[in-house]
């Protein structure tokens, strides 16, 4: 069975495989007599697969030692507080504002700091990355926060900056929601993140946190119990129930990363360059088309999540109708940006992009 | 295939019909293309599940239309800050404690406002319930906090206190996590309800507020924007992203509810009518034994979850397993009160109590 292309920016498409394993054990995991879903999480069964999960997560973005990997709740939005009731100790933050995403941390994180903006491309509405050199960073500032992937204006960082080589002491925080698990992650550079499961892990209502252990313990008083880094850490995840069927679901997708290949390359790496692939061919088709625009400059172009507009806009709802037609689905672009987005995530496979680009292509041609 | 009797606390047992549809739907829900997990929780598909789940609770719990229902997340831990950030004002609160649960959430409330006992069981290692004459409620406070069952130490309230009765102006909030719409809930003498999914309605990760609409709006400055119920019920539970499949499989769940029949009883009512048999037969076991005891009063012994005893604890090892060769799983007590314990939920059909007890009264034999 032909299943659609499925371009979601969240909850988003997931590998087929994946689906089908947890449709198979669904009644009995591994003959248990039990679904995952009904499994205590303080019993052995689902203990070995919250272990094997994070194992396979540390294994696929070569999370160093030093770091603490945390299973919670509440999605972005969440750790938009969650992260500053952690690290801010009340005092001043600097923020990268890059889009819609690193806005709304900021304004959530006033609740608890003095949060400062650093840099900013407000001003021609979030299309290209404020070099680092030109960041205004704090001396004094706790952390840094960016977001790496903004899923809905469509600009991520390449390179990570080297606060160091900046002149800047804090730690690095970054908002890797939207592209976890596409690229490799140069842990020297950052100090925590955080996202939301829902785009490349697993389903909504997951959320990671990949945390430096000395940035642990410095909670605000007021910070819940449930979301202190510490207490989630030094409980490995299981202060609060956690989501467990979520987390079996992640781990099924983390061994479905492990077995992709491109050549010599394997996990994440090769999904890096498949990603690559994708990528350049649907932004190729954008751009070689007078008929469709993307507005990011190219050097930050999210590999993730590509908006893009076409010339005539009131055709918008004819080419959203053709591609459900054509078995191509959740196109339709953020309100506050409007026009389209597709979502090309860890599960899109290069097909599921050929065929995009093939109806761009057609829809263009009836334009004439 | 017989599946077996799974006793677990939470994350409990589920409907194998539920089980069962959901596998059937896992790579196509309703000829979307789409598994729901894959849905954008913001398209028509996802919208009509939401819509569909919350307006069947609705009917099963008959909720007022006075009382909004939100579907959050964080767990009953982190409702136990949550409440207090929405409703203390940072001013006095009641609580009753009758259990591990009751006196979790105490202690967190603290950080947040001054919370009092106005009565407690602890004396009696919380095995009877406080008659509500005798709780020293305050004149100012804002809410008044009780675990309606408290699921590691079997106590439950099977008559909400009437506080308006006792004098009393503020509202009652319950935590009713373990036996939601095991019973009926009298909504006249309830200003907000929460509880974890966990037990009676799906899966870890979702959270249920069922709460009196004039109780919203008067969050703390500190409350993270995500767990303001005000912004969560303006939103319709889509502030953030919701955890999808986990509101998806107690929407089947509800279906499932609705379709359950007792002679002329329905829904609710009809497990209400099960469960008190279900927990009639298994007191009635463990009381006519002098092997086996339950410490908890008999006028608050919970239907949903038993705690009991072995006369001789050097047993205990042997129960358990000659009980998972029998097909009867997690039975082991929680760790701080020890023994066993059977959580017989909703999904526990009397044949599985019927055969506990059948496993119990066999095992005693063998100890004489």
């Amino acid at each position: 069975m032909a299943r659609p292309y499925n371009f979601s920016a969240g909850p988003a498409a997931m590998p087929a495989e994946v689906l089908q394993q947890a449709a198979s054990e669904m009644l009995d995991w591994h003959g248990s007599g039990m679904s995952v879903m009904e499994m205590s999480h303080r019993g052995q069964e689902f203990g070995a697969i919250l272990k094997s999960t994070e194992a396979d997560l540390r294994e696929l973005l070569a999370v160093p030692e030093n770091f603490r990997i945390l299973f919670m709740q509440g999605g972005g939005l969440g750790e938009n507080a969650i992260v500053p009731l952690n690290l801010s100790r009340g005092e001043t933050v600097d923020f990268v504002v890059t889009g819609s995403w690193s806005k709304k941390s900021l304004k959530e994180a006033r609740r608890y700091c003095t949060a400062r903006v650093a840099a900013s491309n407000e001003a021609d509405h979030h299309t290209h990355l404020p070099a680092p050199a030109t960041w205004q960073l704090s001396r004094d500032a706790r952390y840094v926060h960016l977001c790496s992937n903004e899923t809905i204006n469509g600009v991520e960082v390449h390179e990570l900056p080297d606060l160091k080589a900046l002149g800047a002491d804090a730690p690095l925080v970054i908002d890797f929601s939207s592209h976890v698990a596409s690229r490799t992650v140069d842990w020297s550079r950052v100090g925590l993140a955080f996202g939301g499961a829902q785009k490349n892990l697993g389903p909504a209502g997951l959320t990671l946190v990949v945390v430096r252990e000395d940035l642990l313990g410095h909670a605000l008083q007021i910070c819940p119990s449930a979301f202190d880094y510490k207490t989630v850490a030094d409980n490995h995840s299981m202060y609060n129930t956690p989501p467990t069927y979520a987390i079996y679901m992640a781990g099924l997708t983390f061994q479905w990363l492990k077995r992709q290949t491109e050549g010599a390359l394997r996990g994440v790496a090769a999904m890096e360059a498949r990603n690559v692939a994708k990528a350049d061919l649907l932004y190729g088709c954008i751009d070689e088309s007078a008929f469709y625009s993307n507005q990011v400059a190219k050097d930050c172009r999210s590999r993730m999540n590509v908006p893009f507009f076409l010339r005539d806009e009131s055709r918008n709802e004819a080419f959203l109708a053709g591609a459900k037609a054509a078995g191509l689905l959740q196109l339709k672009g953020h309100k506050s940006v409007g026009g389209m987005r597709a979502s090309i995530y860890n599960a899109m496979p290069i097909e599921g992009v050929q065929a995009l680009v093939a109806y761009m292509r057609e829809f263009e041609k009836t334009q004439a």
